[in-house]
Protein backbone atom coordinates (compact mmCIF):
# COMPACT_ATOMS: atom_id res chain seq x y z
CA UNK A 1 0.00 0.00 0.00
CA UNK A 2 0.99 3.75 -1.17
CA UNK A 3 0.69 5.76 2.24
CA UNK A 4 1.43 8.83 0.07
CA UNK A 5 -2.17 8.94 -1.21
CA UNK A 6 -4.41 11.08 0.08
CA UNK A 7 -7.04 10.29 3.02
CA UNK A 8 -10.27 11.74 4.56
CA UNK A 9 -7.87 13.06 7.25
CA UNK A 10 -6.09 15.74 5.01
CA UNK A 11 -7.37 18.84 4.89
CA UNK A 12 -8.57 21.30 2.12
CA UNK A 13 -5.53 22.95 2.37
CA UNK A 14 -2.94 19.84 1.93
CA UNK A 15 -5.67 18.33 -0.61
CA UNK A 16 -5.60 21.50 -2.79
CA UNK A 17 -1.50 21.68 -2.27
CA UNK A 18 -1.46 18.02 -2.88
CA UNK A 19 -3.30 18.22 -6.46
CA UNK A 20 -1.68 21.53 -7.46
CA UNK A 21 1.42 19.35 -7.73
CA UNK A 22 0.21 16.51 -9.16
CA UNK A 23 -1.01 18.68 -12.07
CA UNK A 24 2.59 19.49 -12.25
CA UNK A 25 3.89 15.44 -13.13
CA UNK A 26 1.50 15.39 -15.93
CA UNK A 27 3.05 17.99 -17.38
CA UNK A 28 7.10 18.63 -16.52
CA UNK A 29 9.95 17.14 -14.98
CA UNK A 30 7.92 16.56 -11.53
CA UNK A 31 7.39 12.85 -9.79
CA UNK A 32 4.89 11.75 -7.69
CA UNK A 33 7.06 9.37 -4.67
CA UNK A 34 5.24 6.82 -2.96
CA UNK A 35 5.78 5.78 0.49
CA UNK A 36 5.86 2.50 2.26
CA UNK A 37 5.91 1.10 5.84
CA UNK A 38 9.55 -0.21 5.29
CA UNK A 39 12.60 1.01 4.31
CA UNK A 40 13.81 -1.10 2.15
CA UNK A 41 10.61 -0.71 -0.61
CA UNK A 42 11.64 2.36 -1.73
CA UNK A 43 15.59 1.47 -1.84
CA UNK A 44 16.36 0.30 -5.16
CA UNK A 45 20.21 0.05 -5.71
CA UNK A 46 21.56 -0.32 -1.80
CA UNK A 47 18.60 -2.62 -0.72
CA UNK A 48 20.28 -6.15 -1.14
CA UNK A 49 23.89 -5.10 0.24
CA UNK A 50 21.65 -3.53 3.56
CA UNK A 51 19.67 -6.74 3.71
CA UNK A 52 23.53 -8.47 3.92
CA UNK A 53 24.59 -6.78 6.16
CA UNK A 54 25.32 -7.85 10.55
CA UNK A 55 22.92 -4.72 11.13
CA UNK A 56 19.86 -6.25 9.64
CA UNK A 57 20.26 -10.11 11.33
CA UNK A 58 20.28 -8.35 14.60
CA UNK A 59 16.86 -7.35 14.37
CA UNK A 60 13.68 -8.74 14.49
CA UNK A 61 12.64 -8.23 11.02
CA UNK A 62 8.74 -8.74 11.80
CA UNK A 63 8.63 -5.16 13.46
CA UNK A 64 9.93 -3.39 11.59
CA UNK A 65 9.12 -0.28 10.22
CA UNK A 66 10.00 3.36 8.94
CA UNK A 67 9.46 5.64 11.41
CA UNK A 68 7.50 8.40 9.74
CA UNK A 69 5.20 5.28 9.36
CA UNK A 70 4.90 4.46 13.27
CA UNK A 71 1.02 4.60 13.24
CA UNK A 72 0.07 5.00 9.72
CA UNK A 73 -2.86 2.84 10.49
CA UNK A 74 -4.47 5.73 12.24
CA UNK A 75 -5.06 8.14 9.54
CA UNK A 76 -4.01 11.84 10.12
CA UNK A 77 -2.43 11.24 13.77
CA UNK A 78 1.12 10.96 12.63
CA UNK A 79 3.01 12.09 9.76
CA UNK A 80 0.88 12.91 6.84
CA UNK A 81 3.16 13.36 4.25
CA UNK A 82 3.42 12.97 -0.10
CA UNK A 83 6.13 14.07 -1.30
CA UNK A 84 7.32 15.29 -5.35
CA UNK A 85 10.60 14.86 -6.50
CA UNK A 86 12.11 16.88 -9.50
CA UNK A 87 15.49 15.32 -10.97
CA UNK A 88 16.06 18.18 -13.55
CA UNK A 89 16.29 20.58 -11.02
CA UNK A 90 17.44 18.76 -8.05
CA UNK A 91 14.53 19.10 -5.63
CA UNK A 92 11.94 18.00 -3.88
CA UNK A 93 8.74 19.40 -2.32
CA UNK A 94 7.27 17.73 0.99
CA UNK A 95 3.51 18.39 2.24
CA UNK A 96 3.49 17.51 5.30
CA UNK A 97 0.45 17.23 7.91
CA UNK A 98 1.21 16.67 11.14
CA UNK A 99 -1.25 14.84 13.85
CA UNK A 100 -1.80 15.01 16.92
CA UNK A 101 0.79 12.09 18.53
CA UNK A 102 3.78 14.57 17.21
CA UNK A 103 3.19 16.73 19.68
CA UNK A 104 5.93 18.33 21.66
CA UNK A 105 5.09 21.54 23.44
CA UNK A 106 1.07 21.58 24.59
CA UNK A 107 -0.70 21.83 20.89
CA UNK A 108 2.72 22.13 18.57
CA UNK A 109 4.77 20.08 17.16
CA UNK A 110 7.97 18.65 18.34
CA UNK A 111 10.98 19.87 17.14
CA UNK A 112 11.57 16.41 16.12
CA UNK A 113 9.15 15.51 14.31
CA UNK A 114 9.83 18.30 12.08
CA UNK A 115 13.05 17.66 11.72
CA UNK A 116 12.40 14.14 10.59
CA UNK A 117 10.44 15.27 8.23
CA UNK A 118 13.12 17.54 6.95
CA UNK A 119 15.77 14.67 7.52
CA UNK A 120 13.14 12.57 5.38
CA UNK A 121 13.11 15.20 2.90
CA UNK A 122 16.66 15.63 2.69
CA UNK A 123 17.38 12.18 2.21
CA UNK A 124 15.03 11.71 -0.61
CA UNK A 125 16.60 14.26 -2.34
CA UNK A 126 19.99 13.58 -1.87
CA UNK A 127 19.11 9.89 -2.99
CA UNK A 128 16.92 10.16 -5.71
CA UNK A 129 19.50 13.29 -7.01
CA UNK A 130 22.69 11.65 -6.27
CA UNK A 131 22.36 8.52 -4.55
CA UNK A 132 23.79 9.52 -1.44
CA UNK A 133 22.08 8.04 1.59
CA UNK A 134 23.74 8.67 5.22
CA UNK A 135 23.43 11.78 6.71
CA UNK A 136 26.18 13.63 7.75
CA UNK A 137 25.52 17.31 9.12
CA UNK A 138 22.14 18.64 9.80
CA UNK A 139 21.29 21.98 11.41
CA UNK A 140 18.00 22.92 11.91
CA UNK A 141 16.69 26.70 12.70
CA UNK A 142 13.23 26.73 14.68
CA UNK A 143 11.71 29.85 13.07
CA UNK A 144 7.94 29.54 14.40
CA UNK A 145 6.00 26.97 16.03
CA UNK A 146 3.93 24.72 13.97
CA UNK A 147 0.66 23.97 14.84
CA UNK A 148 -1.36 20.35 15.13
CA UNK A 149 -3.11 19.81 11.95
CA UNK A 150 -1.79 22.50 9.55
CA UNK A 151 0.18 22.14 6.96
CA UNK A 152 3.77 22.15 6.17
CA UNK A 153 5.67 22.86 2.75
CA UNK A 154 9.44 21.63 2.44
CA UNK A 155 11.35 22.37 -0.37
CA UNK A 156 14.14 20.98 -0.50
CA UNK A 157 17.36 21.36 -2.94
CA UNK A 158 20.98 19.75 -3.63
CA UNK A 159 22.72 23.14 -3.42
CA UNK A 160 26.53 21.60 -4.47
CA UNK A 161 28.96 19.23 -3.95
CA UNK A 162 32.34 18.45 -2.25
CA UNK A 163 34.17 15.51 -3.15
CA UNK A 164 31.78 12.21 -2.13
CA UNK A 165 29.64 15.22 0.04
CA UNK A 166 26.55 16.53 -1.08
CA UNK A 167 25.18 19.45 0.58
CA UNK A 168 21.36 20.70 0.60
CA UNK A 169 19.34 22.87 2.23
CA UNK A 170 15.56 23.03 3.28
CA UNK A 171 13.01 25.76 3.90
CA UNK A 172 9.44 24.45 5.75
CA UNK A 173 6.80 26.86 5.22
CA UNK A 174 3.11 26.98 5.63
CA UNK A 175 0.27 26.44 2.81
CA UNK A 176 0.86 29.78 0.79
CA UNK A 177 4.19 30.36 2.05
CA UNK A 178 3.78 33.66 4.69
CA UNK A 179 5.18 32.25 7.48
CA UNK A 180 8.70 30.24 7.96
CA UNK A 181 8.34 27.53 10.10
CA UNK A 182 11.87 26.55 9.99
CA UNK A 183 15.27 26.50 8.00
CA UNK A 184 17.65 23.62 7.41
CA UNK A 185 21.06 22.67 5.79
CA UNK A 186 21.95 19.06 5.41
CA UNK A 187 25.14 16.97 3.86
CA UNK A 188 24.79 13.26 2.97
CA UNK A 189 27.07 11.14 2.11
CA UNK A 190 27.22 8.50 -0.35
CA UNK A 191 27.18 4.60 0.07
CA UNK A 192 29.47 2.75 -2.04
CA UNK A 193 27.87 -1.29 -2.77
CA UNK A 194 31.07 -2.55 -2.09
CA UNK A 195 31.60 -1.31 0.87
CA UNK A 196 28.78 -2.25 2.76
CA UNK A 197 28.02 -0.64 6.08
CA UNK A 198 30.96 -0.42 7.81
CA UNK B 1 1.22 5.91 33.77
CA UNK B 2 5.05 6.57 34.35
CA UNK B 3 6.69 5.07 31.07
CA UNK B 4 10.22 5.85 32.25
CA UNK B 5 10.31 2.54 34.30
CA UNK B 6 12.46 -0.29 32.95
CA UNK B 7 9.93 -3.30 31.16
CA UNK B 8 9.91 -6.35 29.93
CA UNK B 9 11.54 -5.40 26.33
CA UNK B 10 14.78 -3.80 28.20
CA UNK B 11 17.69 -5.24 27.14
CA UNK B 12 20.49 -6.29 30.22
CA UNK B 13 22.96 -3.56 28.97
CA UNK B 14 19.75 -0.78 29.18
CA UNK B 15 18.36 -2.24 32.55
CA UNK B 16 22.39 -2.00 33.76
CA UNK B 17 23.08 1.17 33.29
CA UNK B 18 19.22 2.21 34.39
CA UNK B 19 20.11 1.02 38.10
CA UNK B 20 23.89 2.47 37.87
CA UNK B 21 22.10 6.05 37.51
CA UNK B 22 18.61 4.73 39.93
CA UNK B 23 21.72 4.14 42.92
CA UNK B 24 23.33 7.87 42.09
CA UNK B 25 20.00 9.39 42.82
CA UNK B 26 19.95 7.84 46.30
CA UNK B 27 22.93 10.02 47.30
CA UNK B 28 24.19 12.40 45.34
CA UNK B 29 21.74 15.12 43.21
CA UNK B 30 20.98 13.10 40.45
CA UNK B 31 17.48 12.60 39.87
CA UNK B 32 14.98 10.04 38.35
CA UNK B 33 12.25 12.43 35.85
CA UNK B 34 9.36 10.46 35.01
CA UNK B 35 7.56 10.86 31.59
CA UNK B 36 4.41 10.56 29.98
CA UNK B 37 1.93 10.50 27.31
CA UNK B 38 0.99 14.32 27.40
CA UNK B 39 3.89 17.05 27.26
CA UNK B 40 1.03 19.39 29.39
CA UNK B 41 1.82 16.11 32.08
CA UNK B 42 5.25 17.91 33.09
CA UNK B 43 5.13 21.39 32.25
CA UNK B 44 4.72 23.13 35.86
CA UNK B 45 5.29 26.49 35.25
CA UNK B 46 3.94 27.40 31.69
CA UNK B 47 1.04 24.63 31.23
CA UNK B 48 -1.71 26.99 32.06
CA UNK B 49 -0.50 29.57 29.98
CA UNK B 50 0.14 27.28 26.61
CA UNK B 51 -3.43 25.55 27.38
CA UNK B 52 -5.32 28.61 27.42
CA UNK B 53 -3.74 29.79 23.73
CA UNK B 54 -4.87 29.61 20.12
CA UNK B 55 -2.84 27.11 19.48
CA UNK B 56 -4.36 24.29 21.22
CA UNK B 57 -7.61 25.12 20.86
CA UNK B 58 -7.05 24.48 17.18
CA UNK B 59 -6.13 20.68 17.75
CA UNK B 60 -8.51 17.67 18.96
CA UNK B 61 -6.96 17.13 22.80
CA UNK B 62 -8.38 14.02 22.67
CA UNK B 63 -5.60 12.24 20.51
CA UNK B 64 -3.26 14.19 21.69
CA UNK B 65 0.77 12.61 22.34
CA UNK B 66 4.16 13.70 23.28
CA UNK B 67 5.85 12.52 19.85
CA UNK B 68 8.37 9.80 21.74
CA UNK B 69 4.93 8.22 23.19
CA UNK B 70 3.62 7.23 20.05
CA UNK B 71 3.44 3.71 20.37
CA UNK B 72 4.09 3.66 24.03
CA UNK B 73 1.80 0.56 24.31
CA UNK B 74 3.61 -1.47 22.15
CA UNK B 75 6.91 -2.00 24.76
CA UNK B 76 9.99 -1.97 23.25
CA UNK B 77 8.63 -1.03 19.44
CA UNK B 78 9.38 2.87 19.44
CA UNK B 79 11.32 4.97 21.78
CA UNK B 80 12.06 3.54 25.40
CA UNK B 81 13.86 5.72 27.32
CA UNK B 82 14.96 7.65 30.95
CA UNK B 83 16.06 10.40 31.46
CA UNK B 84 18.06 11.74 34.76
CA UNK B 85 19.01 15.34 35.80
CA UNK B 86 21.33 16.49 37.88
CA UNK B 87 20.71 20.22 38.64
CA UNK B 88 23.86 21.09 39.79
CA UNK B 89 25.78 20.33 36.77
CA UNK B 90 22.98 21.30 34.64
CA UNK B 91 23.03 18.31 32.63
CA UNK B 92 20.94 14.85 32.30
CA UNK B 93 21.72 11.58 31.02
CA UNK B 94 19.50 9.77 29.17
CA UNK B 95 19.15 6.00 28.22
CA UNK B 96 17.68 5.15 24.83
CA UNK B 97 16.81 2.23 23.37
CA UNK B 98 15.62 2.10 20.01
CA UNK B 99 13.08 -0.44 19.03
CA UNK B 100 11.99 -1.65 15.24
CA UNK B 101 9.11 1.05 14.82
CA UNK B 102 12.16 3.56 14.34
CA UNK B 103 13.99 2.18 11.34
CA UNK B 104 15.65 4.79 8.58
CA UNK B 105 17.61 2.64 6.48
CA UNK B 106 17.02 -1.26 7.21
CA UNK B 107 18.31 -2.37 10.41
CA UNK B 108 19.28 1.32 11.65
CA UNK B 109 18.08 4.01 13.60
CA UNK B 110 16.00 6.66 11.61
CA UNK B 111 18.02 9.76 11.71
CA UNK B 112 14.96 11.96 12.86
CA UNK B 113 14.31 9.36 15.69
CA UNK B 114 17.94 10.12 17.33
CA UNK B 115 17.32 13.78 16.48
CA UNK B 116 13.85 13.26 18.59
CA UNK B 117 15.42 11.72 21.50
CA UNK B 118 18.36 14.28 21.17
CA UNK B 119 15.89 17.26 21.17
CA UNK B 120 13.60 15.86 24.14
CA UNK B 121 17.20 15.51 25.97
CA UNK B 122 17.76 19.04 24.96
CA UNK B 123 14.46 20.64 26.03
CA UNK B 124 14.44 18.62 29.42
CA UNK B 125 18.14 19.74 30.66
CA UNK B 126 16.87 23.32 29.24
CA UNK B 127 14.00 23.41 30.83
CA UNK B 128 15.18 22.22 34.13
CA UNK B 129 18.01 24.04 34.08
CA UNK B 130 17.49 26.89 32.62
CA UNK B 131 13.26 26.96 32.02
CA UNK B 132 14.08 27.53 28.82
CA UNK B 133 11.36 25.62 26.09
CA UNK B 134 11.74 26.55 22.99
CA UNK B 135 14.46 25.46 20.43
CA UNK B 136 16.37 27.62 18.31
CA UNK B 137 19.08 26.20 16.39
CA UNK B 138 19.93 22.00 16.48
CA UNK B 139 22.17 20.79 14.96
CA UNK B 140 23.44 17.03 14.65
CA UNK B 141 26.71 15.64 13.44
CA UNK B 142 25.96 11.81 12.60
CA UNK B 143 29.48 9.63 13.35
CA UNK B 144 28.29 6.48 13.05
CA UNK B 145 24.67 4.35 12.90
CA UNK B 146 22.70 2.86 15.38
CA UNK B 147 21.96 -0.22 15.08
CA UNK B 148 18.06 -1.04 16.53
CA UNK B 149 17.54 -2.45 19.64
CA UNK B 150 21.21 -1.48 20.76
CA UNK B 151 21.37 0.76 24.06
CA UNK B 152 22.39 4.79 23.16
CA UNK B 153 23.32 6.93 26.13
CA UNK B 154 23.21 10.84 25.45
CA UNK B 155 24.46 13.11 27.97
CA UNK B 156 23.81 16.97 27.26
CA UNK B 157 25.00 20.14 29.63
CA UNK B 158 24.06 23.65 29.41
CA UNK B 159 27.36 25.12 28.24
CA UNK B 160 26.49 29.37 28.46
CA UNK B 161 24.23 31.88 27.98
CA UNK B 162 23.69 34.98 25.74
CA UNK B 163 21.23 37.53 26.69
CA UNK B 164 17.85 35.22 27.17
CA UNK B 165 19.12 32.44 24.55
CA UNK B 166 20.98 28.88 26.50
CA UNK B 167 23.18 27.02 24.70
CA UNK B 168 23.86 23.32 24.77
CA UNK B 169 25.69 20.45 23.84
CA UNK B 170 24.91 16.67 23.70
CA UNK B 171 27.36 13.60 23.25
CA UNK B 172 25.42 9.99 22.05
CA UNK B 173 27.30 7.26 22.43
CA UNK B 174 27.08 3.13 22.91
CA UNK B 175 26.36 1.60 26.16
CA UNK B 176 30.51 1.29 27.46
CA UNK B 177 31.14 4.69 25.41
CA UNK B 178 33.89 3.21 23.10
CA UNK B 179 31.63 4.52 20.40
CA UNK B 180 30.29 8.11 19.15
CA UNK B 181 27.22 8.10 17.41
CA UNK B 182 26.33 11.77 17.20
CA UNK B 183 27.39 15.07 18.93
CA UNK B 184 25.05 18.03 18.76
CA UNK B 185 24.49 21.35 19.86
CA UNK B 186 21.29 23.75 20.37
CA UNK B 187 20.20 26.95 21.76
CA UNK B 188 17.01 27.23 23.52
CA UNK B 189 14.84 30.10 24.54
CA UNK B 190 12.69 30.90 27.65
CA UNK B 191 9.04 32.00 27.51
CA UNK B 192 7.85 34.19 29.78
CA UNK B 193 4.27 33.48 31.05
CA UNK B 194 3.31 36.91 30.02
CA UNK B 195 4.10 36.22 26.37
CA UNK B 196 2.02 33.51 25.81
CA UNK B 197 2.85 31.97 22.72
CA UNK B 198 3.14 34.84 20.15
Amino acid sequence: KDYSLPNASWSPDMVGLYNELLEKTTAGSWRRLPSYLYSGQFLKNFKSVIRNSTLVRTTKNSSLRFLTKMVAEKEGHGFEYAIFHNPLEKKCICLFQPGPHLEGLPGIIHGGALGTMIDSTFFITAYRSADAIFTGTMTIVFKSPVILGSVVRLEARVTGTEGRKVFLSCEAQNSDRTVLFAEASDCHIPLHPQEGMG
